[in-house]
């Protein structure tokens, strides 16, 4: 299995509203892309200072079905609405599990 | 469940070896730190460039086991001998899953 883990900064300017709906837009993927076998994100519990705000974490098969992903119009949908307008910095990587 | 989530990036001199031992030092906490309810970790697999090197994913019943985790004299001895003397950053978070 192939996990993908994101970790995002939003921007100061950030609302409330725009992080709820960016975490809405991570929960409705599964649903549009079907190499995602799993996917569970959420906010920071501010148990530590300098932490990122919202973390994604998304399992796929293989290699091959995150190239999909990544590919994938909703991925990139999902991005250009919700993601970048609000985006300050993104940790990423992909390992094995 | 608290899941913590730390991405590293290890130094340009880091060694192979030096990377090996420190999976080895995160695989071996669960069995030091009762407190850990699930860990898995593992090193990029290079699918996307400026990814970070490693992963670890730990789960945690509550806040407080976590923070127990974060004092235990185990975790800060493998911080201190194993990632320390290897490691350039660090992105880290905890949400709720």
């Amino acid at each position: 299995m192939v996990r993908h883990i994101v970790l995002l900064r939003w921007t100061e300017t950030a609302t409330e509203q725009q992080k709820q709906d960016a975490e809405k837009a991570f929960h409705s993927l599964p649903e549009k892309v079907s190499q995602i076998q799993k996917l569970v994100c959420g906010a920071d519990l501010a148990l530590t200072p300098g932490a990122h705000d919202f973390a994604a974490v998304l399992d796929f098969a293989s290699a091959d079905d995150w190239r999909a992903y990544q590919a994938h119009e909703a991925h990139k949908a999902m991005i250009a609405e919700y993601l970048a307008p609000i985006l300050a910095e993104r940790s990423v990587i992909q390992f094995d599990v």
